[in-house]
């Protein structure tokens, strides 16, 4: 049986004889069982690649290509996006709730202006002007019915903005939602970046790097300056102080801690993240508690 | 029967004898019937004020004047007040529901690119993707199901966004009862001024003056730079070009215009929103047709 040489690219399998003439595609009926086929050695591809100059074969190998494109694009949407995606709309929402509730509140005055001085937080302010008439609220607050400086309003001109109210009530619900939703795409995710930073900042870090293949690729130093950037900048062109941390100062580590430690927390904090990165983007084993003690550990040497 | 001399002020009324001594409060029982009452004359109120300096008084006219202070404050909240905040309510929601739908645009686009394209008004945008499976899009698209560049996402991720997109139509559909708020207020409060801007304008020119009463009072060449205060500073400190026209500009009259025609429109409607809300303020006869009409007039003099 005479020998014949294979070469596969991505519209099909080829069968060549030994002179590299091309004997046909690897499909057709018969060709195989005529010929012990082999693989075409590596340093004699170029001898045949002018067969497939020929013009019927371009819209066949556009055709495939677009395919394996798409493909490949519809594989890059993973977690490590969507996480991005998540912690942007937390992110936007909370812009959104805040527009919102301060015309709430300056709106509301016009109606009971003792209230809103009273409840400082946002999120409980809006509840209780749902929940409770202005006599209820005055009531609460220990005032007389008359002694609020509010105007007298027709119904329609309170449900207005009752209606307000509802609606930021809504957009608030839906960031609590938006919350756990974050917290399951990090525990699939990045389990070992989530236990050392908790789920908002560890998305917000994915987010600053640009994917969770970038955060696991950058040295500790890069990571412990991400969002810091202006700063950073503003250092090495005018010799202003160098910014000790970016977002990661966010983090419950810094807010017991005296400013003078901040350098050294932010340095140790973003050394194990650095590490977490990476275990997660090869999917290693989970190490993230383990990471954390050690933290802690050091912690309590430099701040005891 | 013997004279005496009445004196009213916020505590109460009082009665002095001919000589202008303190008989006692009025409402003492008896008092009024020993004496035929005439009202202290004018010129003769500085003599018994030294009466009031008692200090027992001090606090009756502390809580008498919190009392009517608290009833102005009260009194104050008027139309126009509402107006202002519900053009600015309207203002703020559509900057909330932009900034979360381009949001809601990146997001979905890791599922779904081709729609967001092909779509551009947000509001169906929100809508389609509510309403419509990704298949259904793609076949609306005549797309086949493989066709699409987005990545498989999970029931649970869908849901995220879906969420995200049913908060937004909900500050949409707010959005839309508000307008028609907006317009009750404006047609109970200013419907000459509403005649010839329209609500939406009408409310934005209240509240740039900072009430009915404030644009009432402006010439009409005010009226016309209402929120172009930043060219005319401009103008007034560098010798910029001066503006031609405020927010009243966003009249329908200027869109089929052309910009040499700007200045005068712009004269033109100013001109008339200043008659107009001098009748709204001191609550005239129904005006707005006739002077729209004659504006249309002059209107199509001056394009025609």
């Amino acid at each position: 049986m005479p020998k014949c040489f294979v070469f596969t690219n991505v519209i099909g399998s080829f069968a060549f004889d030994e002179g590299l003439a091309l004997l046909g595609k690897g499909e057709e009926k018969g060709l195989m069982q005529k010929y012990s086929a082999e693989k075409l050695p590596r340093e004699r591809i170029k001898e045949i690649l002018h067969h497939f100059k020929r013009s019927d074969y371009f819209s066949a190998f556009r055709e495939a290509n677009l395919a394996m494109t798409r493909q490949q694009i519809r594989e890059s949407v993973k977690d490590d996006l969507l996480i991005i995606q998540a912690i942007n709309s937390l992110d936007d929402m909370n812009r959104a709730a805040n527009t919102l509730v301060k015309r709430l509140r300056e709106w509301y005055e016009l109606y009971c202006p003792e209230i809103s001085r009273k409840i400082q937080d946002h999120g409980k302010f809006t509840e209780v002007i749902l929940k409770s008439s202005r006599e209820e609220i005055l009531k609460g607050l220990k005032l007389r019915k008359n002694a609020t400086m509010g105007g007298e309003l027709s119904r329609a001109d309170i449900k207005a903005v009752e209606r307000l109210a509802a609606e930021i009530n809504g957009i608030y619900r839906l960031k609590a939602e938006q919350e756990k939703y974050l917290e399951e795409l990090m525990k699939r995710c990045c389990p070992n970046v989530m236990a050392i930073t908790g789920s908002l900042i560890g998305a917000k870090l994915i987010s600053h790097a640009g994917s969770l293949e970038r955060l696991a690729g950058m040295p500790s130093s890069t990571v412990q300056l991400l969002g810091a950037e202006k700063a950073l900048f503003r250092h090495v062109k005018t010799g202003a102080r160098s910014p000790k941390h970016g977002l990661i100062v966010q983090h419950t580590y810094f807010t017991r801690a005296k400013s003078k430690d901040y350098g050294r927390i932010a340095r140790l904090l973003s050394d194990k993240i650095s590490i977490a990165a990476k275990v997660d983007y090869f999917r290693g084993k989970f190490v993230g508690d383990m990471l954390r003690r050690q933290i802690e550990k050091k912690l309590a040497a430099i701040t005891g």
